[in-house]
């Protein structure tokens, strides 16, 4: 059995990820390939129970290295029972968010430090790279914009402000040059279908 | 302000932790002293809240690793909003289990590798250490008769099995083994008093 390819979807509030690995996750299916969906924080019982703590509550509920802790935890819940399971199945797995968004909230944006999060990194996800990481880029006040006008109720990340969202924004470019190999930018303005074409021009290749 | 001591009590189920705790605060508040009473999993809001995805449930809803780090979340939690502020305030603190837990829990009883839990004890505790750790030590069979006649209904660990509670014992025997400045062997065996005559046996020297 080959092991499947997996994907993941990066960027901060509002750039269209869920979207995107929608439409992907619909194409690929229909040129006959298993392909497991989901996202993080969650994508397993636990890691569910563990993301209900995360994505709710006050702004300052954890700190960036205890909520780095819970996204980690989570993750490894994950790991163990979506994602290297479908992998080893032959599945692919197209996941909206992974361990970059805990480089980029908890680490750039929360202010963990780097080496903190990167021996968690190396601890919990170890070899189970992704193949490809497609990171969502758009200007900080149109992805906020965007997330608060769908009026979703879980709304602690879309809290921290500006200057949290401008880190974050930063600290994704910093992850895409760091890991040029596994990362690519996608422009995330415009309409879904301009924003859908450059993804397919990046998956398309490795098909 | 001179900074407070931080005494913590280990051992495996049935052990009589809270009792041998409880009446040792009594005696040191008596004797003047300002002491913060608190436990693990928990002893802040946010360290119970992530407790109660940990106590309860199926005995194999998480692997030891994902555990562990749900465990290390609490902890960095409890640190940062009890323990430090109190020690840092010239208060004592006396817990009831802390981090050799996890050594025996999700170490030696779960099958965590020693390198990771050693990770994160390092990035979580770091400094932190206690200053003096008691570790109630008795039979298998008698501590776990004794923690299910509590009738308690979160008994997530108890019902691990008689194999998992003997790994734990030989753990902290391990740990003290491995830390003697820091750790003390307390027989467990006989009353609370007699048990709580070792403690002090132990603490006044301290004192």
């Amino acid at each position: 059995m080959t092991r499947g390819r997996f994907i993941t979807f990066e960027g901060g509030e509002g750039a269209g990820k869920s979207t995107q690995v929608r439409r992907l996750v619909e194409d690929l299916r229909a040129s006959g390939i298993d392909v497991v969906q989901t996202r993080e924080p969650g994508g397993s019982t636990g890691a569910e129970a563990i993301r209900a703590l995360v994505v709710s509550g006050e702004a300052d509920r954890w700190s960036a290295r205890t909520e780095a802790l819970l996204m980690f935890a989570s993750r490894s819940d994950h790991l163990e029972k979506t994602i290297r399971p479908a992998l080893q199945a032959g599945s692919w797995v197209v996941c909206d968010r992974f361990a970059d968004s805990s480089r980029a909230y908890q680490g750039a944006g929360g202010g963990a430090e780097p080496a903190f999060i990167e021996a968690l990194e190396r601890a919990v996800v170890g070899a189970d790279q992704p193949d490809l990481t497609l990171i969502l880029d758009l200007p900080v006040a149109v992805g906020l914009e965007r997330a608060l006008g769908r009026g979703q109720t879980d709304t602690r990340f879309e809290s921290k402000g500006l200057a949290f969202h401008q880190r974050l924004r930063d600290g994704f470019g910093e992850i895409a040059r760091r890991f040029p190999e596994r990362c690519r930018m996608i422009d995330a303005t415009g309409s879904p279908d301009d924003v859908y074409s450059r993804v397919r021009a990046v998956v398309d290749p490795i098909l």
